[in-house]
Parts: structure tokens; C-alpha cells; sequence
């Protein structure tokens, strides 16, 4: 059972990933789910996989969004797949479902999600710099970044 | 925390509905949650809302697939509001998301996502004869209904 | 160039037919280039297929709106393709494209469109009766429903 | 009637912009249609609208790939409207039915168009420097940027 309603964490970034950010996304993901908040992302590998890993060893709800019609693409540690079929164009729902995202590495696929998060007018908070992007928050501490992610997302409930 | 991989059952139905139709979907629901399965809908009003009230009443999970792109339109018994913004389309992302479905009274919305369940080859259930589609398994009583579900969802798991 | 405001008419229909549907659909192709309408289908093979080479081969435009994310899948007789990526929601597309829509023989794909026009208060003409579609006006002449699609699009303008 | 495979050339920047921008997008459309290329946007204001009237003035087809789902929204030099009813996802179907697309000024909504495009790797051309996409090609004079377009979109052809 869920009670109230859940802050919805977006955790972006791309589908290979270093070992070093593979640790970062888990750690996010494991401080997600210590915070009781629900875990979104693309449901895919690399950070999308690691971040999902830490919620789930860790009590968490992983959500996957994904570009395929069926489940098959998902990682291990998805809980609720949602298997959208509209391929790239799946990174709105991400940013639409969450309530603040967290972008960690990644490339095209990562950008399209920032600027649709910033185009609506959601929080977007990252462990790095990003230069193209101004507005998003910069907090390298991955556990700083989720006690963040959760502030900006509970302003005005 | 979600154990293992749940079962996801899909209840579509038009938004608007008798008081009649609203206690079975209701029962429907609560019956879904009953059996530690997640409810997914179209997230909106009518048989959408009664079911996933009685799941939600029950202790169940409920997620509504919403057609706009922001979380406004969910009635209040959804847990997890996915905004798609695909608007009618997001029919289809229903059917990808659930393991069967269970086809309450609708008209054009819900022969949609009955046409994309059978092409996908998901197996559809109604309390109702559909004769325009022969291939829906009728089931009058709803709690016989969502445990027939539960069977064909657990088919090959 | 294109002058004034085209009609568009959408055939819709099976990926696969007999070679007496797909005559059927050459001529309605045909049809309604000779009246300078533009077709828009789902742009693969079978009654789409058709459909557009006898508009192609008499001078019209034709459109096709892919499911997948590039050309490859189009027909050789499509002038534009659009590849939307997001798979079997592209149905609704087609029929917000279109002004009017002519339904040959097909099967679940078909009937999504058929309930996405009806849905949206599109007309849907046929040379087929459909049960299970009382809305769809039924005539068996091919010529006859072109003609007749034109009428009801033009209707208001 | 449409000759071979045509050439399609996506303009993509901001719903309102400068009358300055307007006159270079002006030029970017007409000088598109002159090409015999025909011309694909969002169909709403802005750069959209002063492209599409640049090509429509010259005798060039037009195509507006609209978010809702009805034409009402397309601007009034859009010969082909496409109604996706997906809302901003629609920007990747932009790309994918473009060639080859030339960004004009604009913020969030035409940087997740760069970011699919680059994606799926289809070269993208600007008046502009942007320093956050070093693979675009800058090109300042609208005519040649066009011819360039061209260029790119023939190769291997």
C-alpha cells in the first residue's frame, strides 16, 4: 500500500555508464528510497539500471518508462514497467511522471529530458555542472542532490 | 516495497458510468487489491475512478495512464499518476502496461484498447458479452472475473 | 504547389489482403487523386499499399504514417512519409490527419481507427457493413464512397 | 502531383521570435521552396509561421507536424497539417520526417529537436553558433545554409 501521495523522483542519465557513476546512480537511488519516494526513470541499463539497484536493495518502488511495447527491455530492478511504444518520445512521460529530476552522465537522450523538465517548469538537480544549462541546481554530494530533489519537490504541497 | 514481479491487471471503461456499473467496478477493484495485484486505468473518472477506489480502499497499488501531460486529471484514489500527454493515444500504453485486461461498459475509448489488447495477443475479460469481439472471455461475476484474470497473467510466469 | 486547403482522405485497412481487396483499394486510390485529394495511410503494405499506388499512379499525394522511427517500412508508393516512433498509437494520428476516413477490410488495427474517428466525431465511410460500427455509412461501389467521403468533408467548409 | 523522393527540410525554432528572425526564416523558406524541397515544422507561430509563409509565397509544399490533435492550431501557411495529439513528443517526430533540419533561434523545445536529431544522427544546420552543439554546422547565410541542407540530405542518394 501506498500512502498519500508519493514524491516521484526522475533519476536521467544514459543507458552505459562508468563504474565510478554506476556507484553515484546507486547511492541516489538508495538514498531515493530511504526517503520513501518512488524512483522513475527509463527502465533501461547503466544509470538507469544502477539507480534503480539502490532503491530497490533498499526497500524502494522503481518505475521504468519505456520506449518498447513490452517488458522485455527492462532492468532487473524495475518493479512497475510501462511499456509506453512511443520510443525516444518516452522521455516526456519521464519528465512528466516526476516530480523532480536528478540528471546524472549522459548525452542526447539525457538533454531531451532536461529540456522538457525545464520547459515545464520542473526542478532539475544534477551532481554536475552543466553548462548549456544554467538552471539546473549543481549539488555533487549524491545524498545532498536526493535531500534536494525532495525539498523542491515538496515546495507547495 | 513491491515483492517480486506483480501481477498488473487493467480495468477500461468509459468515464462516465451508472451507479450500478460504479459498485461492480468498485468490487473489481477491491478484489485486484485482494489478491496483491496492481490496478492500472486510464486514471480518469467513472469506471476508472470506481475501481481504483476500491483498490485503493483495499490496501491495493493503483496507477492511472493519463492522456494529458500533468498529474490535474487523476481522480483521487490513483497512487501513481503517469501523464503521458499523448492524449487518446495513451490507450495503447494501458494495454502495454497490464498483464489482462478486464473490459467494464465503455464505448469507442474502451474498443480501442480492446482492439490493441487482442492484437497484442493480451487476454481481455468482461462481465459483459462483447459480440463484436468474440475472442473477450464473459465472466459475469467480477470477483470470479479478476480471479479468471490472475489465472491467465500467471499463465507461463 | 498545393492550392487552397487539400481534402485528406485516410484509407484504412489490413497490412495483408486478397488480391481482389487490394484492386478495390487501387481504385479508391485512384479516385480520389482524380479528385485532388491528398491519401494519408498507415503507409505499410497491404490495403495501404494499394491504396496508394492507384492514387500515386494517377497523380496524387500520398502520405504515410509510419509506425517506426524511420522510412524504411514505407511503401514505394508513398510521396511523404511521416515515421511518428511511437508504434501502434500512430492510428490515431492517421485519423486526426485525415478529414474523412474510408475503411476496407481489416482487423484489430482497423477497429482502433474506426473508434478513434468515431471517437472524434470523424466521418467513416465503407464499402463493407460493420456490425459492430452502425456509425459507418456503407457503400459497396468504390467510386461512390470517394465521392461520398469528399461530400462529408467538404461539408462546412 | 510530388516527382521521386523529395527532399524534406525540418525548420525548427522558437513560437515567437523577432521580426528580424522572422525575415531570416522568411528567406529560409522561401529559398527551401525555390529548391523544390518541401518544408516540415511545428505548424504553430514564430519561426514556424515565417518559414512556412517564406516556401508557401514561393510555390513550395509545406507540412506542419502540430502537438494537439486538431488543425486548428496550424498557422495559416501550413498545406499539410498533422494533428499528433502526443503534445511536445511531437518534436522527435519532426525529426524523424525531416532530412535534414536547420535551427533557427529558439530554447527548450528546439534543443530537445537538436538532441534528436543528433541522436538519430541526422546533420543539423544553423545561423547560429551553439556552443553547446559543437556537431552543428554553422552556416550564417540563410541561402547557403539551405543549399548545405541540400547537400547533406542528398548524400548517398
Amino acid at each position: 500500500m501506498i500512502k498519500g501521495k508519493p514524491i516521484i523522483i526522475g533519476v536521467i542519465g544514459a543507458g552505459k555508464c562508468s563504474k565510478k557513476l554506476a556507484e553515484q546512480a546507486h547511492l541516489i537511488g538508495a538514498t531515493i528510497a530511504s526517503h520513501n519516494a518512488i524512483l522513475v526513470c527509463g527502465g533501461l541499463g547503466g544509470i538507469m539500471e544502477a539507480a534503480a539497484q539502490g532503491a530497490k536493495e533498499n526497500g524502494g518502488i522503481t518505475m521504468g518508462i519505456l520506449p518498447g511495447n513490452t517488458k522485455d527491455s527492462a532492468n532487473a530492478y524495475i518493479d512497475i514497467a510501462i511499456p509506453t511504444g512511443i520510443g525516444e518520445a518516452r522521455n516526456a512521460v519521464i519528465v512528466n511522471t516526476a516530480d523532480v529530476l536528478i540528471a546524472m552522465h549522459g548525452k542526447y537522450g539525457t538533454i531531451t529530458e532536461i529540456a522538457f523538465a525545464l520547459k515545464s517548469g520542473k526542478p532539475v538537480i544534477s551532481p554536475f555542472e552543466w553548462t548549456a544549462f544554467p538552471e539546473i541546481e549543481t549539488i555533487p554530494d549524491p545524498e545532498e542532490a536526493v535531500k534536494t530533489a525532495i525539498d523542491r519537490a515538496s515546495y507547495g504541497r
